[in-house]
């Protein structure tokens, strides 16, 4: 299922391949970015399909910003896949993540994929998951069970990413397998809500990745009756389900975010709107300064302040209370009388923080999770290519 | 002019009062935070009025998110001020750097203008500029002339800032002062359109301050007649000047962003419109990823592609042309065929660089300045408070 290409990482497994079983329907969400990689434009178009028969992920080139070479490179791969698998190159998805800019030689794959497709075995997860890892330093999985009419069905995920983080989406690629039987429409839609509250709810940088890929795929195996609309009460436990994984593994990719020393949870109430709240939210988690602060272990509420007063939402400076895990540290647009430093800064020596900001003004609430900016993230990233 | 309140930094002039001819007009561009500091909203309503006969500069403390007792605080310096000049308390503007959330103690500012107010020198402008310094490692002045109807006019400019600094605007304090007579909305039109192209066109870490204040105060010494609105052709000279001073002043204040090691500017062509071309300069700018490129002076074109397609405005990734420095690093859409690592390589160990993106879409263009991000600024900012 996993083969070294030698293409960036010598002696480690760099490239992955899924099979996909008859029938299996795929939904994904991909980049933002509106300079995608070649890679993410074939997926996009095999997702319109809702089908797919195999996956092919490759870690270390992104074929991302390589021209017309880099669609034909996409192209050559995708047809090296179908051929071994005997499917249409169109029921084939593609994934890259690594450096951007430089050409993807397509041949070296096509030449491993026809082994890859004969060994596959189910059970790879674990070696899949380290198959697609860049500058991660672990490997990244989840899973859940549900039921469906009583049925016990599973979903599987892994994932890979550590930095170019930011919502809407992580550069992150993330696969997650289910024996379900569910519609390619119910899927996107189910896949689009999950996604809102896990991968596109973390941040480590607030960069933007030209590769981000989320794909879902339901193989259809279960012995009950297909869901087809996203609505059907029927899919209640699994949609919870498919929440779980896909919050399990975003949070793994904050964990694991470039140097990161701590993993913070962002909570933002009060806000004139869900929406407003995540913007606030986002703002504050990706802000330099309460970054550094948190690797300092500094209570610096007012830098959390400075962030929600830049995030350009509805907010009222005297209505303004902000709590450090247990500790409200601030109300009413000033420090709380009863906030004591010494309290504070001994919570910030904790690995996992929790930042909450009440704005005061209405219902919208959100929450998203980030970590610290710390020296290591500087030597990963100021030294990356070389 | 300066003195040491000894607030803040022990031993240090952290107070700066400017005394102002009567007769003089005031204008300003303040912070855009939704939770500004007590000495911004006062300083506001100063400017409505278009006079002042008095600046009130302190470091160390922001005077922000310190609710009542902060607006009281401001109120209070303001009238020490005014009572030692003898005019009104909303003749005085105000401006604030340092912590925030600590309460201002108003009393030893008291206590210290009446004699600032008599020791006020003209020449003292350099000390003035080293008073307002927090994390500033250098003291930051500039100075033009200009001719209105054949008659010279000058305009001295002092700023300091580092970090927390962001277009709209930086976390900055800058203070211009001339002798040309401008009546106060001339004065308001001509700054307005000079910190476009300065203090709003430079950025350091994207984080943005409740405290920023950029003042020009004119006192119409000169021996010409006023200038009333900004279209009178006899200021064209001026506010080419006065261009000048901010730009200057602007990029001394990213030539000392905090733990800086490069000064770099960024050009973006070919946009949809002027306002894209400085969305996508900001997010190239802003971007941890190019940043962090820049301290390893990595030719990492491929981030610059991500901060364009993360910037959400129109672009057409076939389309790109990026340089750095005199080196087309990229073209159509891929690495350009000439480019040459080695060349690239050697053009990013200088300390002033240049990257220009072209979008290929229209005539938008704009161009901002910012710097790297090093290990200096997590050393800074990790560990500021204390």
């Amino acid at each position: 299922m996993t083969a070294a290409a030698g293409i960036k990482y010598l002696g480690r497994d760099d490239v992955l391949v899924m099979v996909l079983r008859e029938g299996t329907t795929a939904a994904g969400v991909l980049t933002q970015s509106k300079c995608p990689s070649a890679p993410v434009d074939w997926t996009r178009n095999v997702l319109a399909n809702g089908a797919a028969r195999a996956v092919l992920v490759n870690a270390g080139n992104a074929n991302a910003f390589t021209g017309k070479r880099g669609r034909e490179a996409a192209r050559l791969t995708a047809e090296a896949v179908a051929q071994a698998i005997g499917c249409g190159a169109d029921e084939v998805l593609l994934a890259s993540t690594g450096v951007i800019g430089e050409p993807l030689a397509a041949e070296p794959y096509a030449a491993l994929v026809g082994d890859m497709v004969d060994s596959a075995r189910p059970e790879l997860w674990e070696s899949a998951a380290q198959a697609i890892m860049t500058t991660d330093t672990f490997a990244k999985g989840a899973a859940a069970t549900a039921k469906i009419d009583g049925v016990e069905v599973s979903i599987n995920g892994i994932a890979k990413g550590s930095g170019m983080i930011a919502p809407d989406m992580a550069t992150m690629l993330a696969f997650l397998a289910t024996d379900a039987p569910v519609g390619a429409s119910a899927l996107r839609e189910m896949l689009s809500n999950a996604a809102h509250g896990s991968f596109n709810a973390i941040t480590v940088d607030g960069d933007t990745s030209t590769s981000d890929t989320l794909l879902v795929l339901a193989s259809g195996e279960a012995d009950v009756a297909p869901i087809e609309t996203a609505a059907d009460p029927r899919a209640a436990d699994f949609k919870d389900a498919l929440q779980r994984v896909t919050l399990d593994l975003a949070k793994l990719v904050v964990r694991d975010g470039e140097g990161a020393s701590k993993f913070v949870e962002v909570e933002v109430v009060g806000a004139v709107s869900d929406s407003s709240a995540r913007a606030i939210a986002k703002s504050i988690a990706n802000s330099p300064l309460v970054k550094t602060a948190i690797a300092g272990e500094d209570a610096n509420w007012g830098r959390v302040v400075m962030a929600i007063g830049k995030a350009g939402e509805p907010a009222d400076r005297d209505l303004l209370a902000i709590w450090f895990g247990p500790h409200r540290v601030a109300k009413d647009g000033e420090r709380d009388p009863e906030y004591s430093e010494d309290e504070a800064s001994e919570y910030m020596k904790n690995q996992e923080l929790m930042i909450r900001a009440d704005i005061g003004l209405g219902g919208g609430q959100d929450r998203i999770w980030t970590c610290d900016l710390t020296h290591g993230y500087i030597d990963i990233n100021a030294d990356y290519r070389s």
